[in-house]
């Protein structure tokens, strides 16, 4: 991919405007009767309308054959190296829960456990407590005090949380506590760098109190952490491309990777509809618009294929609201494919299209993988995506002289 | 791509020919009547039998999404990463009119403009004086001396010229002079590198001389100098590829563009006729022709759709010229898209096509941005084009065992 600085100083600004329609896990795999992916049996009118007056294409969000989690496949989307913005497990599940993190909080992924008398971990999951029970368990985490620093306990699900610490110097180099496996005592958090001796020193001391207070709640009498991290120092886009880009979406996660990218952030919880309702409400106060629809994802890891296809011939159904508004560049694709059958992620490489009056179309006749793989876009990894982009938009000026 | 170090190592002399015809801008996008570009609209029965014969696929000059100009466009298709070696504003400008430039030499861009009495600007173009004014004012400029260094001042067009300073130590460390705006002072040069205190003292100096003898010329009463650059350090084709490389081409920048990789240059004002006299005469004295077709890029910034559907045609006419020679491998490609309805370069994909006795033909039977989408070459960078080439040729040894 070209480098963020290079864009940065071709990139200009202009009234056009970007929508770009993610949904999510939107690439599948073919059902075993029919030979056809979720796509492909979807009825998609107002989608291969787009393809035929548009360009197809396959995007690979990491690299062939790696699955990507949501934070690298959405990154990639919006332009920025996913091997290169590491989002730490600790910063994605704060993100997941809507938690407000913010520049240098040290954040971490925690789990309830279960300890016997001798301190050693007999379930590193604490029976999957309810969320109810974790969430009560938070609010008493929450109470411990420490020195100089804040701290966040929150519950996610069942026995998750997010742990983050707040304060001055602090760092994320930090070993993980759980050892994960059984029969051994929780590890205590070593630095990993000399920088987070003092960082070690009030996680150890968190631990040590939440170990009382949990000692008369049994199964979840211990904690353990992993994944300590920060946000990543990543460029705006508003800095890399000289956009003013909105989010709307309704899902923590997807709001927090907007975030952290610098997006303007539009709540919507009940679907697409919804969303487009937004987008045209505030289509003039923005030049770039990522709209996720997560859906179709949570059909394919439940390995429902007949819902995944539903949520995809909903998205059509709404379309022409946004065809309505006329956008100069509309792209529609996933941040990693999610096939039914597969029950998961994947890491099929996810179709694209790419409408604009100055896109060069190809014979894609429908929105399909099968018609995307001899698209006139081939296969390309998703950091190209945002070039492309704005290239069709008319705000990229010429590179080099 | 792979780096040139290893390219160096694997490449072998001998005695098979490449020929690479780069129709400039060559690229296009559809007529909105005809839904075909001007390559798809001009007849090529030669360009569509050697698709035939050959395999065909787009080249992305730097990056999808991105415009290339004619420097990155060209370094990519010799081989060479243009965001690895860049060609800065004042190099390039000199190349354009053929200035035999040093290594060492510190080029800029030059402007004649126009300051009011308190030495602020009023218009940065000076009212677009004539070329012969320009060469005029250019002529008085030259003959200002400085200690120690030679100064070259070149006519270009209407109000811009090509500034050198020639001397020891001189460095391009320097920030533009041209503060892009009217109603200030144009800037002195700074060094924005230690090494460069030296060179800016210079060219202040030259600036001060050449105020004093403008005064009377306004409205080219001032000059602004912005791109001081020098020859990139890049090792020639030669050192590369083992290749006596030699470049066929009138305009002088893209003469300029192949001396900067070592080519030997032969000139050809009268087109392509005359272009594959030149190769048919000078045939046995090298192994790798670049020939250069300017007129489909003038064409297309034009926005003459029809003339450069004619360029592209007379190029094929006259190609059994080139047959008849019998190269080993043929390479047709442009240096980037020029679609005469965006009248300018963009960032298309370009159309290319090789042929030689051992490409793997493809199923596409004619030469057009459509065939070439599902040519068996795929969407590849440009850059590639110089070891397939040299593949193709029996050029390149096996890497590693």
């Amino acid at each position: 991919m070209i480098p963020l600085e290079e864009i940065r100083q071709i990139s200009v600004v202009s009234p056009s405007k970007i929508v770009m329609l993610v949904i999510d896990g939107l690439g599948g795999l073919p059902d075993a009767k029919t030979g056809k992916t979720e796509l492909e049996t979807a009825h998609t009118h107002h989608l291969d309308h787009l393809a035929k007056k548009g360009i197809c294409g396959l995007i690979d969000p990491v690299s062939p054959g790696i699955t990507p989690g949501s934070g690298p496949g959405h990154l990639a989307l919006f332009g920025y190296d996913p091997l290169g913005f590491k989002i730490g497990r600790g910063v994605l599940e704060a993100l997941g829960v809507g938690f407000e993190l913010k520049k240098g909080d040290v954040a971490a992924r925690g789990n309830f456990c279960t300890v016997d008398d001798e301190g050693l971990i007999t379930d590193r999951r604490a029976g999957r407590i309810t969320t109810d029970k974790c969430t009560e368990l938070c609010t008493l985490l929450s109470q411990v005090k420490l020195k100089d620093v804040r701290l966040f306990v929150s519950p996610v699900k069942e026995h998750r949380f997010s742990f983050v610490l707040r304060g001055n110097e602090l760092s994320a180099e930090l070993s993980d506590t759980d050892p994960q496996k059984t029969g051994v005592a929780p590890y205590a958090a070593k630095h990993t760098k000399i920088i987070a001796k003092h960082t070690a020193g009030i996680t150890n001391e968190f631990i040590s109190k939440a170990k009382g207070i949990l000692a008369k709640h049994r199964p979840a009498n211990m904690i353990l952490l992993r994944g300590f991290s920060k946000l990543p120092d990543i460029p705006s886009m508003r800095e890399t491309y000289k956009l003013t880009p909105a989010a709307i979406a309704s899902y923590p996660m997807y709001k927090g990777l907007a975030k952290l990218v610098g997006m303007k952030i539009f709540n919507a919880d009940s679907g697409i509809n919804e969303e487009l309702n937004i987008l045209a409400h505030h289509y003039s106060e923005h030049d770039f618009f990522y709209i996720h629809v997560k859906e179709a994802d949570s059909a394919g890891e439940d390995g429902d294929f007949k819902r995944k296809v539903k949520v995809i011939e909903q998205v059509d159904s709404a379309l022409p609201q946004l065809f309505n508004l006329k956008p100069e560049v509309i792209i529609v694709t996933g941040d990693h494919s999610t096939p039914a059958t597969l029950k998961g992620h994947s890491w099929h490489p996810v179709p694209i299209l790419l409408y604009s009056r100055w896109c060069r179309p190809d014979n894609a006749e429908e929105f399909s993988e099968s018609a995307c793989v001899s698209g006139g876009l081939g296969r390309i990894p998703a950091t190209d995506i945002m070039p492309l982009a704005m290239a069709n938009a008319l705000k990229l000026i010429k590179f080099g002289a």
